[in-house]
């Protein structure tokens, strides 16, 4: 796990200082700092339900630069307002070449940073929105960062359960079948039993079924072979 | 822009409301469809601010099966406990090979969709959260989800042939009848036929036939109920 910091400069929403705990805790960051919150504000999200563990570790400071003195990189977040920024996609490779603590800031709801917090910001992220549509939610610009740097952490993914797909014999045991009481309804000709054969064939080798699918039908099949023999 | 409709099944906040049609807002997606909200809950999430124009647009249905049976793919989200599903990274990819309405489904707060809702999804996408804190919140998931899918939005990715795959409504037409016929050939009885629909329609969804393949079963079809019909 990349070792990173949240930060939230002002926040005036509890809901979105719970949100923005609770995607760190869906992502697997744990240290948030939050700098210069309205008192009342603070106390209102540490009741968040959630990621109680994450507030209750909080840290508060007065300034940013306390919050961020020890740290090697600060990327500071900013809407496309103030111009492009870093992608979100290469966080994860700033963060790699940074050695020491690293700082993620979000600014306040209303304003976002302020040029006096991003002269602490080594570097500016921003979120590619819609031109006419730039600001995001504070918890849900929180979210879609953690997600980016949360993604490709085990980069082996457990393997799905491998389907367990028909074999050919299978499948021209399926189409056999098929074909017989087609023949026997009408459907299939003198002039068209090839041809359709042909595309029927083309569609199960495309479809890929499973073994256990290919089982059923078949066993459909056969009851409808024998009702149409018996006399309907 | 990728076409896509972002459908909330049975959302129980109306701010996770506000904040999902707000999210899509923030990357170019305007089609929202809530699938039978509390209407208390829909009136108020209908005076959110931030995105009032996507929330105006916005279309209310009582059914998942309504709200996507024009969707050639419907991708259902569910979290790490269902097992691991598509990646968001992959949605782009899905959505180009896909030609014709898509549908990106999230269920409601407390449960996710049920498994009566992943019936009719073709695949199931899965945020790649911590195993041990996998649920995330409703806005923050469709955030996440909306910024995978408008991002390297001008990379031009080479387009696949597309299929043309079969409508939802088009699978439940092919799934009709045939139940129809094994009810009548005796393959299906009271006491199977509501788990092997479902066993059907699972392997319709994943197989993702098109539609002239469902054009030509449901004609196949049609003359067997006829024979069957007819006396044999």
């Amino acid at each position: 796990m990349i070792p990173i910091r949240i930060v939230l400069v002002r926040p005036r929403n509890p809901n979105n200082i719970g949100a923005a705990a609770r995607a760190m805790k869906n992502f697997g960051f744990t240290d948030l700092i939050v700098v210069s919150p309205q008192s009342s504000i603070w106390e209102e999200a540490r009741a968040a339900v959630g990621a109680e563990d994450i507030l209750e570790r909080a840290r508060v400071y007065d300034t940013l630069a306390e919050a961020v003195s020890d740290c090697a990189l600060v990327i500071g977040t900013a809407d496309l307002r103030r111009g492009e920024g870093l992608a979100p996609s290469s966080l994860r490779e700033q963060l790699i070449r940074s050695n020491g603590p690293a700082a993620l800031v979000f600014g306040s709801e209303k304003t976002g940073l302020t040029n006096a917090d991003l002269n602490f910001c080594h570097r500016i992220l921003t979120i590619p929105t819609c031109t006419d549509f730039p600001s995001m939610n504070l918890g849900q610009a929180v979210a879609v960062c953690c997600y980016e740097l949360g993604r490709g952490e085990s980069t082996t993914l457990p393997l799905q359960p491998a389907n367990d797909y028909a074999t050919i014999g299978e499948l021209e045991g399926l189409l056999g079948q098929s074909v017989e009481i087609l023949k026997d309804v009408g459907f299939l000709s003198e002039q068209n039993v090839q041809s359709m054969t042909e595309e029927l064939r083309r569609s199960l080798l495309r479809l890929r079924p499973t073994s256990r699918e290919v089982t059923v039908w078949r066993g459909a099949l056969r009851q409808i072979a024998w009702k149409l023999g018996s006399g309907g």
